[in-house]
């Protein structure tokens, strides 16, 4: 029998980098049974992103956060928009170049992640910021 | 009750440049009184995007822009297909840096959008070009 | 009546590149006699993408390799996370700049893809790998 649910996360960053909630989504699929369908996740900013990316060396989220300040950098005299500071257009920029929304399956009651896979929440603003990501399941 | 919906959105552009089209989601969403579901949007074009971004202050969609044209320069001699224009190798790069899908939960009648986001096409070619989404809804 | 259905597909690549297997998701929604519906497709692995492109000329697809090789070096002295490679770092950052999942819409027994789009594998890392794809449906 198909059905489907609907949920917000919130979480607190600390300013810019990768935080890790791949639990949190893992908790409320197992809470709730889902037992096979699709599982979405949209984040309701436009100065952070969701990433899927590797969860077992750290030094990966270190090596992506230092490639994208290269790529993007703070301060640029290109930006016009700069009256909310000058990473403001930095972090609309970064995510532009990743995503705000991510679609997973759900399968044995197991989100379809690969072995390395974790999910991500990689705030793109150096100040702490409250960010909520609405989750959508369909299944059974 | 589940139940699904297709349907389709043409959009005309006048080259290189965001768009946005929030509002004629948002109609199909309230003139089929869809309440609670998944939201999926799919340009058919590998030369233009889709992106969730600031709807507020114009100046951010101009930056993006400036930041894009640097990124990957119109007539860069790196590129080989240039039959169709010197923008169209640097479209295809911007399409593929960013997203032709988007998938956005439907809560309680409304998208479940930041009070920021708006829904984009980004027109990657500098010449006038008409476009298709296909839109996907399920849910109640 | 909606139903739903989970696979996987396995895909083995010959090292760094684009992968075309439109062909193979349309055999499956085919098989299954899909009418109309949602497919997902999430990609296992945080060192290779999924890319809808054009799948007309290949001089796309090789100036895309091109463009990606010049903006993300192998070898770039910023990466710490080097024990696997010089192309190992670049292959998250890569895989950071584009997608793990997709979603398109079924319509009439076809996947809503544009006359030129195709579903890509994009391969990050220069040695063969074998990949693999969960896929969902929902719809009738």
């Amino acid at each position: 029998m198909l059905r489907q649910a609907l949920h917000e996360l919130r979480l607190a960053t600390r300013g810019r980098g990768l935080y890790e909630f791949t639990d949190q989504v893992t908790t409320w699929i197992s809470k709730n049974k889902f037992h096979a369908g699709l599982l979405t996740l949209h984040l309701r900013h436009t100065s952070a992103s969701l990433l899927i990316q590797e969860n077992a060396d750290p030094d990966v989220r270190h090596d992506l956060e230092r490639f994208f300040t290269r790529l993007v950098p703070d301060g640029d005299p290109l930006f016009v928009h700069t009256a909310e500071g000058d990473d403001d257009m930095p972090a609309h920029v970064r995510t532009a170049l990743t995503a705000v929304n991510l679609s997973i399956p759900v399968d044995q009651g197991r989100l379809a992640l690969g072995t390395w896979q974790g999910i991500y929440l990689w705030e793109q603003r150096r100040s702490p910021h409250s960010r909520v990501i609405a989750l959508h399941f369909i299944g059974e």
